[in-house]
């Protein structure tokens, strides 16, 4: 079923057709784009609040601009969702993050409008600059180079690089600060206040008037009075509208702050803009989840609600007869509150993703010891290590994929000093539905290479939690926990909390012929399985090895003296990863098994659901199945 | 022979003696500092500029605060040899930077004066305020956090994430702001253009002390006068002093600049900022190479000028009858502008390091066409995207360990999109005295597990220029080329230019039993090996396997066929590295060779020259040709 446009959205196919409009069509354009979005989302799911906020600014974007011509870059791009639906994608958008169906973000392969793909933030400045830098070279003078990035992004430290980069440049860039005070989670630190104080400070036209007046007289009192006249007048501006500072600090032209839903006025300035040189911001005030009530109310909740009822604003939630197994993210903000409670040492911090990973339960527990610090991954680990060198363990949770963003903290600030720093790495393995930019596919590879890290993965809910616990036990050094998104396989999950030996699997099933190594909730696949083979009197045996770091020698000696056939599961990348662990544990120690590594091969992988995809990569239940029959009737040929 | 310190000096073991002095004898305590550092540099090597120019900051601090109790982080830690020989490491100072001595930069293990190791720019801040974090939690409202950050480090987005978290904390931190207008190269971007309107407008008292006299005047006019003249008062504060803008911006309160050379006046300063609560910031100006002319007046030269005569200020060169190799570096450099002379599409970025990688030479010969972008690891990656889009070629040079500061805008913006963008990995494997924090052990095993991405090592100055002809090539997709700090091979290095077939290694010696696989520079010590070997008709086969990624399959099965004894040699890390690479392939394909990798084992190694650092890793020549013999001696012992 795809959703029935309005009229004037029915015809426009390209922002061509929007701008055959007339001005006056414009506010009944976004109404109808609005519409659009909610009924989509609210049947077919997706993000939410952010394209919401940004109906106006997008079709303003489109009617002024020459897209794909002129370079629109949208950070992060869970806010583009009105830039597809006028870009040509409105008839497929109902296949929106679904398998094989449109990318939830902005993607270069999907459109020539998609001029640069995200999913991560704060990379727009960087990006769109690289864009504007090419254009002058080229002698390109009146391209225009857009980049919309939001206040939470702005924090994170690329974005002020890029900033710092353009303000010395002539490029003809425009960042589009779209200030609707939230990340996911509402946006926190200094840069956020200050954007606060310019958009809620009182009318300022009025003082500033009163101000020139008085300025008039000054001019009458001594010599030097109508130069420092001049200068006070600066000064005003300056403090009093509060607007030029911090972007005109880094010589950017610093324009705003505008009304971003009043769709005529946006017109208007941009227009305007577009004929200054040079790199300028302009502010651009709007409301996360604008024009749905509910979630201009509850923004966090309303980000990505998936399916609710349009009408009533109900979210709806399947019912099962049975208690379900939580999901690994409540486990972990729980856990956090407990190990909490009985060690005062220990503080949790994340870098802008407290309802992501849960830890908005510890910092709703223990205020003064659970941190949100923006986003900002890097400062995240660096601050982690700040407060690990004064005894105290740090659990700094960050998903997978953005750990990527702070691997040189990782390895110099935390390993290099052997710190107990704890990283949980949410979202480990396929993401799902966020596709490639947000699987977590490399952190076995890249964490394990680091000296002193311990790299482990929990099969269920009761090995986070003693992992957890595990890795809060002193002197533990530094400490990796990687579990992925959605539920576990335990009901009752809250077990007692045990310490496990660093470095030691565990053998689930001793079997013949073949011996599947598995690491992480993937194991529970090879449980299936060997349950499914069982029923056949097939036995390969199975093992949950837990640590891809230090990896369990005296368990692969032992697996080594009764298996000549080993696979070797792992929900991350096959390169350097857990079986190439093994790999080298069996070179190392001269034995010649014959190894079948499953795990994510060496391409992208778009989005899906997690099994989707674990199947498209070859290691879903049936694959596993599959290699371990194809293993059992193969005699191992020895070239 | 150790430097004979001034009398004041001599007489300092501990930041306790250098309390001892009065006031008065600080500057000449300043003076022996300085003599000191100049005397020890100047015979045993090391940073220089760096640290005469916070002779004075180091002693004020070390005067006013009670460190180690008070915490004190410098950034990078180039400049803290003051600090090192103020805090009892005077007599050993001689070893600074020599294999088993004292370590360049700050380090946890060596003092516990170093509160931080550091030694990658911009992680002060956010140590720091984990630090004053951790004593709020603590109770510990006296203890004082410091962090010395220089203007260059300023521009990497970690320390902006630092301050944007900070400013809304209210924990004791004092960022003091090293303003010296340089990083290794003269700084770059809009916030250096910034502080330096700060320091370079005119004196401000006089101009302040006018305005003040007409707002008292103002204050008569109409009701709300006072309230205006109060408004309008912080307005020239803000701008017309240019002070408080930027730093106030994000909720840290701004003092300065002040003079950084002035001893009396810092500890005075320092003083009164001790009982300031909450982040403040103090902008501190210096002089890099402050008191030594020369290096005062070529600040990059003298950034780590070698050894040199201190009267006369000539640098030291060794003089040798024959031409000898050039450095990579050089050779990177010159074959950028012989490249782009060719190709119009290329384009050069770099980090902040435009003398340390040579790309300085097409800056000079090309400056509209090469760019360095500032401290800014993150961007300088996702701005060659941006570059990459518009079908330009980016080179964008960056040291390995630097590297690890991108990782991910590497993974999302350039693999991801496979986008053709270079990536230069300079200082790649060890990087010598510069020790641990330096050293480029991780990139095979990094890049390797990403999709797309073509890893490649050059094993002379010829093949550094062909790869980087090659990856110029259409079409290339994401590009490594990785090589070491120093010298290559090959005197005559002007070869032409020609593409190299990607993913195929090269036979350098066909052999018996043995085959030696390398990547890299380090595949000269195995043509050195061989060559000494086969005086005892010995031979081995010798395999520059150029790529780990795609890795020469082709060639690996005749390896296959000729030898069941395989050597893997690269400088870098085991896990995962190139060694790995090829235990996957013979995995895949049922090889059952006996492999031993040689490469750098998984604990960290500290600073040394590289074939010190080499041979404690056991791939130094002597090691390789110790396996080989190991390896021929052997029967391969099948478990």
């Amino acid at each position: 079923m795809t959703i029935e446009p309005g009229p004037l959205l029915a015809n426009i196919d390209s922002p061509d057709d929007l701008k055959k409009l007339s001005q006056d069509q414009l506010v009944q354009v976004c109404q109808e784009l609005r519409q659009f979005i909610i009924d989509n989302v609210s049947i077919y799911g997706g993000h939410f609040g952010a394209s919401l906020g940004v109906v106006e600014l997008t079709v303003a974007l489109h009617y002024i601009f020459k897209t794909p011509y002129d370079q629109l870059v949208w950070d992060v791009g869970h806010q583009a969702y009105g830039h597809k639906i006028l870009t040509g994608r409105r008839d497929v958008f109902h296949t929106n993050r679904k398998y094989k169906g449109l990318s939830g973000f902005p993607k270069r392969k999907e459109s020539e409008f998609d001029t640069f793909g995200v999913g991560h933030s704060s990379t727009s400045i960087s990006a769109a600059l690289g864009m504007a830098v090419a254009s002058q070279y080229k002698g390109e003078t009146e391209k225009q180079h857009i980049a919309v990035i939001g206040d939470g992004s702005m924090t994170a430290g690329m974005a002020f690089e890029a900033l710092n980069h353009a303000g010395v440049t002539n490029s003809n860039l425009l960042v589009i600060l779209n200030d609707n005070c939230m990340s996911i989670d509402p946006n926190v630190g200094a840069l956020k206040e200050y954007l606060t104080d310019i958009t809620t400070s009182a009318t300022y036209n009025k003082v500033r008037d009163e101000i020139w007046n008085i300025l008039g007289k000054i001019s009458k009192f001594g010599p030097n009075a109508q130069q420092i006249a001049s200068k006070v007048e600066s000064g005003i501006k300056a403090t009093l509208l509060k607007q030029s500072n911090l972007f005109e600090s880094l010589k950017f032209r610093y324009f705003g702050p505008v009304d971003g839903h009043d769709v005529l006025h946006l017109t208007s300035v941009l227009n305007d803009l577009k004929n200054i040189p040079g790199p300028k911001l302009l502010h651009c005030v709007t409301v996360k989840g604008k024009g749905y009530a509910l979630a201009e109310k509850d923004q966090t909740k309303w980000h990505s609600p998936g399916l609710f009822d349009k009408i009533t604003g109900e979210i709806y939630k399947t019912v099962y007869e049975k208690p379900q197994p939580p999901k690994y993210q409540d486990v972990f903000g729980h856990t956090m509150v407990e190990l909490a409670e009985q060690n005062d040492k220990i503080m949790g911090i994340t870098p802008a993703m407290p309802s992501g990973c849960s830890l908005n339960i510890m910092m709703k527990a223990m205020p003064d010891r659970a941190f949100d610090v923006g986003i900002a991954e890097q400062h995240a680990v660096t601050f982690s290590a700040g407060l690990a060198t004064q005894g105290l363990v740090p659990f700094c949770n960050i998903y997978s994929s953005f750990m990527q963003r702070a691997y040189d903290q990782v390895m110099h600030d935390v390993c290099l000093q052997n710190l107990n720093v704890v990283f949980c790495l949410d979202r480990a393995g396929f993401a799902g539905a966020d596709g490639p930019t947000h699987h977590g596919s490399y952190d076995i590879a890249y964490m394990r290479c680091l000296p002193n890290m311990i790299v482990s993965a929990p099969m269920n809910e009761e090995e986070l939690r003693n992992l957890m616990f595990t890795a809060s036990q002193p002197d533990m050094g530094p400490f990796t926990i990687r579990y992925p998104r959605g539920e576990g396989v335990m009901p009752e999950w809250r077990t007692p909390l045990q310490k496990i030996e660093v470095g030691k699997g565990r053998v689930i099933q001793e079997g013949e012929e073949v011996a599947i190594l598995t690491i992480g909730h993937i194991g529970n696949y090879a449980v299936e399985v060997c349950e499914k083979l069982a029923l056949e009197g097939l036995k390969p045996g199975h093992y949950d090895m837990r640590f891809a770091k230090p990896i369990d020698e005296a368990i692969l000696h032992e697996i080594m003296r009764r298996y000549d056939k080993i696979i070797t599961v792992e929900d991350g990348c096959l390169q350097g990863g857990f079986g190439s662990a093994v790999l080298e544990f069996l070179a190392d120690n001269n034995y010649t098994a014959k190894v079948r590594r499953l795990g994510i091969p060496d391409k992208y992988f778009e989005h899906g659901s997690q099994l989707q995809l674990q199947h498209e990569a070859g290691f879903a239940p049936q694959d596993i199945e599959k290699a371990v029959r194809e293993m059992m009737a193969q005699h191992v040929l020895v070239r």
